[in-house]
């Protein structure tokens, strides 16, 4: 297929491998060229504007970083929507505002573009060995278009229902994260308090009711103090604000996701965004800890 | 061993039918007689008091329901303390207060007694398979001595440290229960707000970083509204109660666990102690979600 691959970062360098090692012919964008390098060896072709890279192209996908990003990709001067071909599959694999999202995907559809949803957990590490979960909204036939490329980037691929239903899952997946990686946090400074072995309270109670991915994989990293980064901070805070926004459009009230929030956000704002979402942990230590 | 077992309900009837099926000699006492009845055509001895109960015995067993009755069946007038002979192992099973039990233990202590705290978690089912998870407190020497009788309760048994460790690890587990179990609630009620389908977003979700023994377990039965208990609400409570008052002794500020005791506090207030805890999902659905 002829691909259009917007935003060449940690994630999208590897998402676009798989699919150029696929055998697909891939353009690429990216604000910083350089990084494009690996893929442009491989074949792609590297673009300095979106207008050209996404001409005469099959499929557009898009990974980029904060929801304005997306809106300047999707409807900026020369940008998707302007310049991609009618027919073309518009894909955004970036987690984002569905709110957002349902704006695009309308405007792509009176241009004769079909907009799919299809944000990814499973981190850089699942971007890589092409097991990331793709949860999709849009329309289905859309989806089975667009089936076969996700299949060489990920795994568990849903199609979760119309446009934004892809976002409005992946913010779902955060805010149950949200509670799981609070309560081990929450648990282990208790245990650290009462003066418990830390290593023994962890092996102890991850096997039961108290057990979780969180526990397993960032409730080690909290107690030996490895705060490098699995997931940011940073965008665990975009990801947590989208949420309790689209929750407050719904008169939703949320209590966990909204303390988890104030607590990811005021480390971000303490210059501790490029920590991994584990580094919880200082904030029930330090000062900044509030009840 | 000759062992007294104290409260034969819906855990300890299999608890103490497990010692009795080892060969062990039983005496048993519990507030109503009736529930012995299974112990007894076993050949359990049912007594109408704890003295009598626990004469001659060299391992006293506790699994009563909430710190009152610990203190009693404990500090009570004919309690354990007063009556116990020298040397009886002194184990409590019941999830109480750690700080309770300290006080406990240091009677026990002082008059030869071999106090261990040792609550489980994993339920009845659990109780009734033995393959609780059991947490220990108390000399190494007095774990290595009960060691046979927990092998036949349990299976991950653990001595997590001097008295009140076992009591402090339950705490710790509790309290990641209740960020887990309330994310899993709030994801799901988003879901169910942005129109998404709730077993495919749970399909979805479920086997990535979100993915936790509360969402696989409770998860469904939240989305098809089963609120057959497997863990009361209303010992929840008691638990999390409990867990925040011990935060709140080492100024430490655990506003998820804050936020978790405050719903469930106020669904056992509104009658809804009896449901499981997945029931929590109702306080988000209805007029008392709160943020």
């Amino acid at each position: 297929m002829k691909i259009a691959f917007i935003g060449i970062g940690v994630m999208g360098l590897p998402m676009a491998g798989h699919l150029l090692g696929a055998g697909h012919e891939l353009n690429v964008f990216t604000r910083t060229p350089s990084k494009a390098e690996p893929l442009a060896k491989e074949g792609a072709r590297v673009f300095d504007a979106i207008a050209p890279c996404v001409q005469g192209r099959e499929a557009i996908i898009t990974m980029v970083g904060f929801p304005r990003d997306v809106e300047e990709v999707y409807l900026g001067h020369g940008g998707i929507i302007k310049s991609a071909p009618k027919g073309a599959l518009a894909i955004d694999m970036t987690t984002t505002s569905p709110a957002l999202w349902e704006k695009i995907a309308m405007a792509a559809r009176q241009k004769g573009l079909r907009p799919l949803d299809a944000p990814v957990s499973g981190g850089d590490s699942g971007a890589r060995a092409g097991t990331l979960a793709i949860m999709v909204g849009g329309a289905a036939a859309d989806f089975e278009a667009a089936l076969p490329l996700f299949q060489k980037m990920g795994r568990n691929i849903v199609h979760e229902g119309p446009d934004g239903a892809g976002q409005h899952t992946k913010m779902a997946n955060q805010i149950a994260i949200a509670g799981a990686v609070a309560g081990v946090a929450e648990a282990i400074r208790y245990g650290e308090a009462a003066g418990l072995d830390l290593e023994k309270l962890l092996a102890t109670i991850s096997t039961g009711a108290a057990g979780s991915w969180q526990m397993s994989n960032n409730g080690p990293k909290m107690v030996s103090g490895d705060f490098a980064p699995g997931f940011f901070i940073k965008h665990f805070v975009k990801d947590l604000s989208i949420a309790h926004e689209e929750s407050k459009d719904r008169d939703l009230k949320l209590p966990i996701l909204g303390k988890a929030l104030k607590l990811y956000a005021a480390m971000g704002d303490a210059g501790k965004g490029e920590l991994g979402t584990q580094a919880i942990i200082e904030a029930y230590r330090g000062e900044n800890g509030e009840g």
